[in-house]
């Protein structure tokens, strides 16, 4: 028996589940692959020997995996640490005669996916390990994006061309600012991607604030106050990470709850209140949270296509032997749109981020240039609609029986 | 000569441009009426003469006007008070031969358009005023519901959907709340249409708090521990207005900026740090804000019908010489869902709430019941999307030239 485990793992994207079916589908056709597993709660469910086959769901909700946001089996934050915890991993690889280990993260996911291949190297265990991408952050080296940014673009795109016409609408005796708080916590390609929603010079945004820059408090105002006179309002994104010149959280500043602790996080109302406080401007602020790496219902075709493959992909090379490697991303052109996949070594991706180069912050560092959207644009074309029953989707519903031990 | 002016006021949704589209092609089409010019900026595009002529924009974006979200003529907030008012008003009327008036808003903008037809009673001037419902608040009288709420209910059912599920995958080692702050500061129709987006037992939402039932934190706890024990993670819509027993705000409570001042707003930030000081509960909570008003992309195909439908009545009435009119949604069946306008006298709208009836609220009043559901699924019904380029929607971008004077 060869039997193939795959799980989730970290924070979720749109179409984490989209690379769930590349896999699960390739397994079920592989004849090398004698039994596709998941994990529950990503490696969490390997412990508790807690194992989903996926043979006996129904595959019209295997289907449905394609259409499903967030994680379908469960994901966790766990990281694998102690000589006893590895034994015990393996052991219960042999338990289950498992050969194969998908993992499907993000850099994180990908440095247990790689001690796990080098724990099966030192003991002489065949296993072959792949990492499957996945992370709304775009933050994974070498890879040329990652699945889950694309969809994270186009639903916040989406949302703050929205956003900006209900303040464009209000502003000539309301509100004036309107400010989008992002993902991105170290990295900005989140925020930045809301330039994609730009088509004219008025449009929003106006300015996108990312962790790649120093947050400066009066070139803001400055930029603020020029925008409102130019076009009446002034549309904003800006990452939850940003930081003043001295390293602190933006967010982090000036708010304290009754009991006195600071609060940490709301870079959306952080703004806001600086805006209202010493420039005495009305603003709204929107946090999608969730909303925004759940979005499945305004997801990127592209993105799916893309987080399909990866995932069918990362069966094939395994079957192929390779072992100890993500699976990446290559484009090969822009117009049309076209890409591949490659072979990363997990040892290059684990623990890493990919910060906004340069060369695509515009030179106020408060935008994004002509290089970042030839960049971005190609990765949200393409509306995928779920399936809908009386007014809202149909995600899958998984039975995820525990297989006995 | 007889024209018409089109206007709109107050807060926004993402279908008013729909009735702003039946509004004018059903004035454009007419022999009795000469032009159509709609006022920029509600009210304020009256006194300040500031009038474009629907006659010449491009018919492409006309009806690209059924596509776009938020007011695409501007929206304001004035009221009009003084005798100089009126007469100023009506002297621009009469100036532009202005002999029809169509103002399209809630409960305030109708009271406006109530007054404007007293007024021309009064002195005795021939103009037909029809008021356009609007307000994804849900609260006008005697209309079943109004344009803009089925909209708003399918975004945020759809987006608690996707964020339970969300929660429910990382529920297992951290976050096991997640709160949706939804508009609706008096009536609670905005959250308790989140319940829309439960078919099955364990589907978020799990509580609704809205501002028709005091709050009471003891009993609010309560079920957040027994949803969390029986279930793993809580799904949770709060209306923004939710107030304690002695009608304080939830949201006004506990919260200062750096200057001392008590924050207003922020019920699920409120909510959020009061599960995590009190019962250390990890939380997240999304603001959708503007985007759950504005969010065009995924607009109920109902109500985009109703809203076109409602502005092409208002025509059709005040040629009829109805004038001190709304137009009123109403229900005829159910299934399949039907419906057709009724005329309800302005005064009987005018600065009137309605909330929603014991008859929905479950018997611990932090959820809905089945008649609910009932009377609010169908109008989430049918997707109609915008057209999209390039990845995002395309909506209309109006020249909106000032008329000369």
């Amino acid at each position: 028996m060869k039997n193939a485990i795959y799980a989730q793992s970290g924070g979720v994207t749109s179409v984490i589940n989209a690379s769930a079916y590349g896999v699960i589908k390739a397994a079920l056709n592989s004849k090398d692959i004698d039994n596709i597993y998941v994990a529950i709660n990503g490696i969490n469910g390997v412990f508790d020997e807690n194992l989903a086959d996926m043979k006996k769901e129904d595959p019209d909700q295997i289907e449905l995996l394609k259409f499903t946001p967030s994680s379908a089996f469960g994901s966790c934050r766990r990281k694998i640490k102690t000589e006893d915890e590895f034994e015990k991993v393996f052991n219960i690889f042999e338990k289950y005669d498992i050969h194969y280990f998908f993992y499907n993260g993000g850099n994180d996911s990908m440095d247990t996916a790689n001690k796990i291949h080098q724990y099966a190297k030192k003991i002489g265990y065949d296993l072959k390990v792949i990492g499957v991408p996945k992370t709304v952050d775009n933050d994974l080296p070498e890879t040329d994006h990652t699945p889950g940014f694309g969809s994270i673009a186009k639903y916040l795109s989406v949302s703050i061309l929205e956003g900006t016409l209900d303040v464009k609408s209000m502003a000539a005796d309301s509100t004036k600012v309107f400010i989008l708080e992002t993902m991105g916590r170290h990295a900005g390609w989140v925020a930045a991607s809301t330039a994609l929603a730009k088509r004219h010079e008025s449009d929003g945004p106006h300015i996108i604030l990312i962790p790649e820059v120093p947050f400066n408090k009066e070139k803001f105002f400055k930029k603020v106050q020029e925008t409102i006179k130019k076009y009446g309002y002034c549309s904003i994104a800006a990452s939850e990470g940003i930081k003043y010149e001295d390293g602190s959280f933006v967010a982090a500043r000036g708010y304290q709850d009754n009991f006195g602790n600071v609060q940490l996080g709301g870079i959306g109302s952080t703004l806001g209140n600086l805006l209202k406080t010493e420039l005495n401007i009305k603003t709204h602020y929107a946090v999608p949270d969730y909303l925004q790496r759940s979005g499945r219902h305004i997801s990127s075709q592209v993105d799916v296509n893309e987080a399909i493959n990866v995932g069918a992909m990362a069966v094939k090379y395994a079957l192929e032997g390779y072992s100890g490697y993500m699976v990446g991303i290559k484009r090969l052109m822009n117009d049309p749109y076209l890409s591949t996949t490659k072979l990363i070594p997990l040892e290059n991706v684990a623990n890493e981020t990919k910060l906004i180069p340069d060369e695509f912050i515009s030179e106020d560092g408060m935008f994004v240039n002509e290089k970042f959207i030839e960049y971005a644009l190609p990765l949200i074309e393409g509306e995928y609609y779920p399936p809908f029953l009386n007014g809202i989707p149909v995600y899958a519903r998984l039975k995820l029986e525990k297989i006995k031990k």
